[in-house]
């Protein structure tokens, strides 16, 4: 929900100057020193309070981009570097486009739309710290006997309910540390604290009533020491066929690119699989990452009802991301990036150890078969799975999201996200359950303490490029058919068959996932495997999770792509934030479920999936004061992509 | 489908004399010396062609071995050793029960409704030799300018479409190795071959077509060396707190007991873990195991439509149970059970290392956080996920299922089964895919080559007894609430809510999931967490799939269970499978679907969960000649079990 103010403490100023080895590379540091000083040395740097929010390489055209990597030794013509910068000056947004070639702004724009662009770690912390100063805020610890030096208060972004005029605003929330490292265990309840962040005042306060703090004891997470002991770590696997070059990966029969940026973290770019038959590397994924996140909380009370948290679009999780804790986070065997984005000044920031890449054997089979029909034998083959992981964990605040890419040599790749973390929870007067036939909107998960009920939506942005950039969607309807018309006549009176929907129209593309026993493919129209089935991967999708808020509901209509899992849009480099980029306070007026309404071709063209893993969160005692692990994901697995099983010795 | 025949040949006479350590330890080798030797000796020896079908400990009362357990140091009374026996002679099924202690028969009852016990062995191996000395089928091989030596034949069982007489019956189906080891890669199509199971005759043979033999190159599968380098195996964990005692295994906070029998292949029992608020091993799980399995084809042709296999009751999981291969099958640091039951003349046969149990560290983490909120600290913690996994293979001819049952600290049981092995194909004169406009029923893999589409269902027997033997099952459903009603008023216009619904008789209890937002506990209504909540389990469900097939369909008629995947019945140990125990020609009379109908009482009582995995297979080339897995399965989940989450120092 709200960012983690002090990793500011721990940010270092970039100092390597990283060489360019792909034209998606992330900007460098030194990139982002060249942007920051061209725009300070425009009029914009002449003006008060030059602030930067969003500073991004503006994505190449991707034919360029092919271009480049088809040819020889790399030597073709370098796709241009550019980068895309929102920042805000005079209570006005500047959308800028920065050439780097020249040194010069190609573009500038003032954005008046709906919305408004990331906030800074710098607002943010300032908005945190006001509280402590401001005397009817201290009156209230006061009067509730506690001691002002052991709060802690963070901000949280307040969502859109209809105003017509928003500002850019943030909500104070403040907890008792008390002797707890647990911060969020101990809410003050019953104060609202608004703050307007271009005055950096507070221009609302109300103390509306009291609540006990629940106590510290046993709120405090500790180790058990029940993991593993840190050398069977580095025995996971063994990376002997990894290598990084720069953000470039190989391994096994994989080769990709691995990008950050502050607002989705890990991009995964131009991933191909080596086909050993054709002894050529294949295009399975141009361009992949987490697109947005809307978390609702389903507690409509005066205090709670505005938790409806975009964190991507809001926070940023590459900002959010923590530097890795080796034989935590990442296996004793994973090798490590840094990551590096602009600060409010435009100046580069680092965080170490971002990125963790490392193979992983879980001890399953990855294929195996005992064969008995050959007279006089008992044939066993077979072998274990091992596969590459690529990892980030954006903390947001209370919630720990680790967010995993994972590779097969069976050409499938796994996407997935585990939650872990701190609930966030309520304080309340009752002590436990069944002191009231109210509804609580939670579950009382300690003394005094309700951990609220929640949704989680992660939309992944996949823009599949299957062994070529045109690609159709097909619905593949598992349809039952009564078996009257077999000939000759059959003893069964069923079975099921396969019924292949061409989907041509984004507006049928848009599915609610669990009715109907389907299965989802992204095709090459144009290429056919030997034996003629379309070459394709597979969607294989999750737990079919939706929002179950009314559509007319604002959180909704700001996040109305979420009535549906999935959504397939043409290729526009301009659309890759699925509630729209700005979506601090935004009105539901940008994103795909707007873009869909265009109905836009999606036949044998170069196509994007947006595909949403949904967890409804119904807490328990065992998630208190810290949650065992939950996982949600998909996976993209081939489908006559390859002539036979790629594990197999040619 | 079918049995692997030749592990007959490598299962072992058993030789050593287990000690009993546990009430539910399986039958060892001494016991089943001893059943046989008193059937023999009893009238029934008299007669010729005795045969042993079914043999395996009958389970004691629940109350006796729970107070057995907890007896002082386990000497209290030791509850009965009896067996239930099926043995076939004169054409009759008769079922046995026979006490140990006494050496007698207590019970001799002659069964007559409708299907049979599994087959044996020897039958399935002496029906498959039956046609490599029949005339018709000797010509129909020249025919084909096949060699004979060069043909393995497989019998398969035939199910029930109507018939008003059954018999003991099996078809025919053979292959040509013809320099393969894939055998059923090239299957010998157009041929019907019946055998009466009871005479061992061929009653009916057709040649109704030929089709090309497919080709032998690129059949045989061979491991590509991709995965590990054996020493990287024994790091995958360390298995220092696992203890094994006979069956009895204790790891990290869990206890629980590890049967086998030829039916259900690996059972786990009186499953407990350690609350240390309490310091006391609490009751989780009595009894889990795979009931039956449900394997339907979907082409209705003349040779093809029968293929609607129950595995489990029709061979059993456990005889077709394969010898596992340590560094492929499970590894390096697993250690290794045998397994035993009788052959058909009662003997006591062995399946060494049927079984592995052996810790997983997977690289995720168990839960983690980043806390900034205290001033000028980044405080991380977590730990990593260490699992405990016990897993059996069965080869059922040409698929290999991998069961596993993985423990987690957290308190989860995590249930599944990966699914490799080979496909059935289907030859055809058609080369490859687009040749016709008809349905080919499957999909072309290779040349001539049609992997024919099909379902997998795996039904789960989950005695569940959290906390004590009387539970509640709970539909915990996710309702939409409109805001309107909220004082004082609220911004938002919706959220949701949960509306617990106790479900008090089986009918209702009979589930399709999916279909809406909803959670499903098993509850002990009897006891309350310090908080004042239910202590209870979630059942996380996988994919919901369920069978496509018409209700009248005969297949569907004997498994009408896989219409919905849960189903909640009151615990009777005479109520184990799901399809019946006759499933060989079942008819649809004996199962859960059936016993559903007495709509007995469910509320606060001993309760069983009946859960299908369920899998829609539409083959791909990926999956020729051997398959990737594939994974289904659910999770068992504490929900307000333990007052905190368990994997904190308390």
């Amino acid at each position: 929900m709200n960012i983690q103010l002090l990793l500011v403490a721990v940010l270092l100023q970039c100092c390597f100057i990283a060489a360019l080895h792909h034209p998606l590379d992330p900007l460098n540091p030194s990139e982002i020193n060249q942007i920051s000083l061209i725009i300070k040395k425009s009029h914009l740097g002449t003006l008060s309070n030059l602030t930067f929010h969003f500073v991004d390489l503006e994505e190449p055209e991707k034919d360029d981009v092919l271009k480049w990597l088809s040819s020889d030794k790399r030597n073709g013509s370098f796709p241009y570097r550019r980068a895309k910068v929102v920042v805000r000056v005079k209570d006005q947004t500047h959308e800028l486009t920065v050439d780097l070639a020249t040194s010069s702004i190609t573009s500038d724009h003032v954005y008046t739309g709906h919305g408004f662009p990331p906030f800074t770690f710098s607002e943010l912390l300032q908005a945190s710290r006001l509280a402590s100063s401001y005397p009817p805020f201290k009156n209230s610890i006061l009067k509730r006997n506690l001691n002002l030096s052991e709060v802690t208060c963070f901000p949280f972004t307040i969502g859109w309910f209809g105003e017509i005029v928003t500002k850019r605003t943030l909500k104070i929330s403040c907890y008792y540390r008390g002797g707890t490292t647990n911060v969020f265990a101990r809410p003050i309840e019953g104060i609202i604290m608004l703050v307007d962040v271009e005055s950096m005042q507070i221009t609302k306060y109300v103390d509306r009533f009291t609540a006990p703090i629940p106590g510290a004891a046993g709120t405090d997470f500790q180790a058990s020491g029940q993991g593993l002991n840190p050398d069977s770590g580095p025995c996971n696997g063994t990376n002997t066929r990894l290598t990084v070059k720069g953000h470039e990966i190989s391994w096994a029969n994989w080769a990709f690119h691995v990008g950050f940026n502050a607002r989705a973290g890990p991009i995964i770019s131009t991933a191909s699989i080596f086909d050993s038959a054709t002894k050529m590397f294949r295009r399975v994924l141009y361009r992949g990452h987490v697109s947005e996140t809307f978390v609702p909380y389903m507690d409509p009370t005066t205090e709670w009802y505005f938790r409806t948290f975009m964190d991507v679009g809001e926070y940023g999780f590459g900002r959010a991301a923590t530097t890795l804790v080796p034989l935590i986070d990442c296996p004793g065997n994973a090798v490590y990036m840094d990551g590096c984005f602009a600060g409010v000044d435009g100046k580069p920031l680092r965080i170490p150890q971002v990125i963790c890449i490392f193979e992983r054997f879980k001890g399953d089979v990855a294929w195996r078969h005992t064969e008995t029909g050959v007279p006089g034998k008992v044939i066993n083959s077979g072998e274990p799975e091992v596969n590459l992981v690529v990892r980030m964990v954006a903390t947001v605040g209370n919630y720990d999201y680790v967010l995993d890419w994972e590779f097969k040599q069976s050409g499938s790749i796994k996407v997935g996200v585990s939650l872990t973390g701190v609930l966030e929870m309520k304080a309340t007067s009752y002590l436990h359950n069944g002191v009231t036939s109210e509804d609580i909107y939670g579950t009382f998960v300690a003394k005094n303490t309700i951990a609220v009920r929640h949704d989680h939506f992660l939309t992944y942005y996949l823009d599949l490029d299957i062994d070529g950039s045109n690609n159709t969607f097909i619905k593949s309807k598992l349809k039952t058919i009564r078996a009257t018309g077999v000939k000759p006549p059959t003893p069964r009176k069923s079975y099921w068959t396969v019924v292949r929907e061409t989907i041509e129209r984004e507006s049928e593309a848009k599915i609610q996932i669990g009715v109907e026993a389907e299965e989802f493919l992204v095709v090459n129209p144009n290429k056919k495997t030997e034996m003629g089935n379309q070459v394709g991967y597979r969607l294989v999708t999750g737990q079919p999770v939706i929002s179950l808020l009314t559509e007319d509901d604002y959180p909704e209509v700001r996040a109305a792509y979420t009535k549906y899992q999935l959504w397939v849009s043409p290729y526009d480099k301009l659309e890759r934030w699925a509630a729209g980029f700005y979506a601090d306070r935004s009105q539901g007026d940008d994103g795909i479920a707007v873009w869909n309404h265009r109905n836009r071709p999606i036949g044998n063209k170069d196509i994007v999936l947006w595909y949403t893993v949904g967890i409804h969160h119904v807490p328990c005692q065992e998630d208190f004061p810290v949650m065992p692990r939950v996982y949600g994901g998909f996976e993209l697995r081939p489908a006559n992509f390859f002539e036979r099983n790629p594990l197999l010795k040619p």
